[in-house]
């Protein structure tokens, strides 16, 4: 069999959702990562060039998500073959948005392409998510199956893996702002607490629940009732410079709700409409710049496809 | 204006539903309390008659759930009426199927009615919640708010309000084990722990969110995944003899899922279908004898339209 190529995007995710923490996700068209796949016939696998990463990414096949993550597939299969794989990172690390999901999920879903899919993508889901185990010391499947299945999905459980597709309305837009300063997954953990108050639990799912009913019957008040978390945005937001009044922004500026996406800093919005999500966006920027950081700006429908071929051959 | 005299029937309800503690209800077909109401032009609201209480319900309006919750609404309206209201019971008290509220929704339903209906049902929940606070300390809108409208009941704040409709699949039935001994809810109450650990909450919440999705999409394996509550099951079925194997006999037969109704005794079971409800019940039943307890059965599909009238004139 002769080489062949492939480049994949694979779209970043929103974390968490105010208050579906650890349970909740959804795709974005865009930032995501780009991975350029080259089936070989020799076995191994490589990780042979990352760009946009200013040198932080590991090229050891075993550290690295997208290598760790195609291997696990590989051995799967039984194919006696070998990857080369590049992985362009088109977003921050760091940033709250699935990074290292995308690049994993770009990862394998190309791999299985060039293997003629012997997969369907939900059965791809456990192979990405040991990559981000390896990236993040956990598997957060939040960001992992909405980068790989596209849409809002829900993570019923972990184990056993269950993950449920949850309708949303077609005018659904997202808005996310990316301050350019970082915080670490781990740092964002270790600053929330082991246990919350009952009351709060309640106030929490009772939103949660109605942010779920809001979206599979289209409920645009309902979806903007609900997106409230009270127990971990208080915290995690003291991270984040000036959070406070970029939300006041966004809300000024007529978003449903918003929050931080994943453990932040990058900063996300929901809106009715594409024109509606871009005004949300331009409030949002003009208020972070007024503490004096700079970000970035992206606004996007729900990506319901997850990850899509960009060039083969 | 001459007397007129209204009775009326207000269904028992499913509160808390596994995974939607203090959130989450739901209404049956039976069993449910029945009110008669008698309009008098002289003002004063007067309950004459307890019928099904063991004499264990107060007579006194100011302390009665049905007088509380009739005589606020009266004083909305400025009607310069009264009403004679007999309660009569056909619930056991104490058995964690909403018996206050149904006595309360039912009152201010019937009284609403023969004020020529000022207000719609959604407009007297909170004077009937006014009733439920009297008679447990606080309001429990995830009894009155199915009671008084059907169906499944989020109550996604209590402060302000928001309570939305949940739809269900049509093939939902509910069987219902009520064991002859009584938990009082401040007692069941007492046994929970004041904070929750972080990881149990979101297995909770993550269960919620599946439940209420499994609904909304007539999914019924989700809603059997779902249908799990790790938090207050394990705390409160102590005080429920024989309740795990009475689980374990309602799942054997089929059984959706199974878990505790309110604050308890009762037991509730979810099926896809009225038949396999009644072999659900029949076997809890049978479990719940061993034990050598005694227990009646109800079962019922979701009751979607709350109180009804039975006789009017």
């Amino acid at each position: 069999m002769k080489n062949r190529t492939i480049t994949v995007f694979a779209p970043a995710t929103v974390a968490n959702v105010a208050c579906g923490f650890d349970s909740l996700g959804f795709a974005l068209n865009e930032p995501g990562d780009v991975i350029k796949l080259t089936r070989r016939d020799e076995p191994g696998i490589r990780i042979t060039r990352i760009t946009g990463d200013n040198g932080r990414l590991p090229l050891e096949t075993d550290k690295n998500t997208a290598g760790v993550s195609v291997k696990a597939l590989l051995e799967h299969t039984g194919e006696p073959c070998g990857f080369d794989i590049e992985v362009h990172k088109q977003m921050p690390l760091g940033s709250g948005l699935g990074s290292s999901s995308a690049s994993t999920v770009g990862a394998v879903f190309g791999a299985n392409l060039l293997l003629d899919k012997p997969l369907t993508r939900e059965q791809l889901l456990p192979f990405a998510l040991l990559g981000e185990k390896v990236a993040c010391g956990a598997a957060h499947a939040d960001n992992v199956a909405p980068s790989l299945l596209g849409g809002f999905q829900l993570i019923r459980s972990y184990d056993p893996l269950d993950v449920i597709e949850v309708p949303h309305p077609e005018g659904l837009h997202c808005t996310v702002l990316h301050p350019h300063i970082e915080v670490m997954t781990e740092d964002s953990r270790k600053i929330l607490r082991q246990s919350v108050r009952l009351k709060d639990a309640i106030v929490q799912w009772s939103n949660f629940a109605g942010l779920v009913t809001g979206l599979i019957t289209g409920n645009y008040p309902l979806i903007s009732r609900s997106l409230n978390d009270i127990i971990f945005e208080p915290v995690r937001s003291l991270l984040i410079p000036g959070y406070d009044n970029v939300k006041i922004a966004a809300m000024d500026a007529g978003a449903l709700g918003c929050s931080i996406s994943g453990s932040g800093p990058s900063i996300f919005a929901l809106s009715t409409s594409m024109a509606g999500a871009r005004n949300v966006g331009d409030a949002m920027l003009a208020s972070l710049k007024k503490t004096g950081i700079e970000g970035d700006v992206y606004v996007s429908p729900i990506n319901k496809t997850g990850p899509r071929i960009v060039e083969e051959g």
